[in-house]
């Protein structure tokens, strides 16, 4: 039987063993209702507090300051479309980038569609945005600026700080949403450093369960709810709380930041080794995005000219090595990536770029294997290949 | 140590052994994204597809007709914000009910301060629409009628098929939402059979894990996403799949309806048991939402005049027995029942009208054990009450 090498991390990760015990636990001997006024529903509830307060912990925030959602996409659906909607006496202009994910961009041409005006700020070759247009951009009219921290497909890190500086040279009282999704658990930051109002996090990218995610709103700041009913999460999210995905993300959340140090550098290490080895042995390759090595610790964009990456997605696959093209999150729709374009990266680059993610579960072992499988296959696929 | 028993079934039930595993095992063995275009991908895509199928043949409906979602609230709010926001070329008006769950009134108030108009349609003594009103208000402006199957407080069963022939009647064409959050797996019916276009199903009703819900939709008809990002659920639902959660609800559907009629008469003989043994031992009490035998077999609302139904919750509690007042859904916070209210109950009933909720789990002896519990610690109440 072949090794498995799962390097697509940045797509989803495989559970803490701790994360699924916790659950179970929750979906057998805790299943009460945290609404129900009786122990069974204390119990729930109890439960839920501890997982915020792990969340809460790991940002350096209050715990009152963290509201759980469905996942990632619904925190970003409810940090842009919520400033939108209980800010639009204030202003109708709302600035995000060219590179952001679906959940992001989507979310701001529903916007459009309902007479918001937006501006998409562009990047460059390395995919950070270009803070000059951003100036020019933000007016009195500005009432939300949304960036991603960690781009997904190419590891890009935003300058945080500098936006926030921006905003406030501007005097702009616009709210600063950062979608942190991938740099949640893989690089060490508070909002409160940055300044930032709203951040979007997901539980399945750092070990938890699908399904579950979080809003962090910093205290004052007001936005409208997008799901309506029972009032749970302090009004902020209704629905009867995914308990056993909450308590899953809270137990993601503590092991991650437990091991912090370690878990980083051992991603870090391997795909350094990874990319130094591609770079040492095979010919033709071009790294997307990368910056002085100022990229995040986990993601390494790998275009192999001449080759389609979903023919060497496939041929990895069937060696054990799970690998992606571009974003998994448009639900298998294959089409180039809205990133790498707007990077400026050329098609033969764009049409061959393969994402290599990693967690601290893999190790330098799997990179060898990884490494000689791919040699094997490219030296096999170029054969085939018009120079 | 007391006996358990656990009559709150409405606010949400303990998952099945077999929902549990099925859900470990796509945690721990099947973690892929769905949306990944690898073997790990396509495993969790098919886990989901089976799930669907589960779904679909429980309403006798196309598996294409199941769009998942994070719960029944969502459901609803997909439902109603997707059909005004499809249609608000062809209408404005929108109909329901006084008496709908939160997840359905708040979304329309919501809907109200977007500027659709809003008929709230009332119920009689037994919780029924009013037929007559709803004909009244039915015009060509009506986008939407939307009722629930069975109220989860009372247990009352709306008539959907004069409901669905009065907006015929009217050559209306409103789309029809029903919200079967509380009859699902409860009584045998299929959204066909009343030409129902959209319904709401949660998944933690029926011994499924909290987090995870449904909206049928009917083949043809269109309404507009709620949620954005990368086109999940057929574009109906982005966000990265529940995949555990969606596979614990087709679990639960699956065992659910393939032991119906056994299931379904355990929770009815166990109710109408409770029901004859309060009604012959014990004094003032009034049974609410009664409707000669035509009510949900799960559903016992119960007013003990003269007692807090707060009060009696946490003594039952004490004696390990949990029950609800009202509804558990609108997050403890205890306030007088809407439903009751609309129903024209007296405020001495609906302060002390307690629900008891049954499923399949429950037996005979749980019931006498709380009705000897019942029995006495009223008796206790009692003795401090002026009457």
């Amino acid at each position: 039987m072949n090794r498995e090498v799962y390097l697509d991390n940045s797509a989803t990760t495989k559970p803490y063993p701790e994360v699924v015990e916790g659950m179970v636990e929750m979906l057998v001997n805790h299943y009460g209702n945290p609404s129900s006024l009786h122990m069974k529903g204390i119990e729930a509830e109890n439960a839920i507090k501890k997982a915020r307060e792990s969340i809460a912990k790991a940002l350096d925030v209050k715990s009152g300051e963290i509201f759980f959602a469905s996942g990632g996409t619904e925190a970003n659906n409810m940090a842009i479309r919520g400033c939108a909607l209980a800010n639009k006496k204030r202003g109708n202009h709302l600035v995000t980038s060219t590179i952001e994910h679906p959940s992001v961009l989507n979310t701001f041409k529903f916007l459009e569609q309902e007479g918001y005006r937006v501006s998409y700020i562009g990047v460059d070759r390395y995919g950070r945005v270009n803070l000059k247009q951003l100036e020019n951009e933000i007016s009195d009219q500005t009432i939300l600026v949304s960036v991603m921290h960690v781009n997904n497909e190419v590891g890009t890190i935003q300058p945080l700080q500098e936006i926030r500086n921006i905003i406030d040279s501007k005097k702009s009282k616009a709210l600063y949403h950062v979608d942190a999704i991938q740099s949640f658990g893989k690089i060490l930051f508070t909002p409160v450093q940055y300044g930032i109002d709203l951040l979007s996090l997901s539980a399945h990218k750092l070990h938890g369960p699908k399904g579950s995610g979080a809003l962090y709103v910093r205290k004052g700041v007001r936005i409208h709810p997008i799901v309506f009913g029972g009032s749970q999460e302090f009004d902020m999210r209704s629905g009867t709380e995914n308990v056993a995905g909450i308590v899953g993300f809270g137990k993601a959340a503590e092991i991650t930041f437990d091991n912090f140090n370690h878990g980083v550098s051992v991603m870090d290490e391997n795909k350094k080794y990874l990319e130094e080895k591609i770079k040492e042995t095979m010919d033709h390759v071009v790294i997307n995005g990368w910056c002085d090595g100022q990229n995040a610790p986990h993601i390494l964009n790998v275009s192999f000219l001449g080759i389609k990456a979903e023919v060497l997605l496939h041929a990895l696959e069937a060696k054990g090595i799970f690998v992606s093209t571009g974003s998994a999150c448009s639900s298998n729709k294959p089409s180039p990536s809205h990133v790498l374009a707007a990077m400026g990266i050329e098609k033969p680059c764009i049409e061959s770029a393969v994402r290599f993610s990693f967690s601290s579960f893999n190790t330098k072992e799997d990179v060898d294997y990884c490494v000689e499988q791919l040699a094997a296959i490219i030296k096999q696929l170029r054969k085939y290949v018009r120079r």
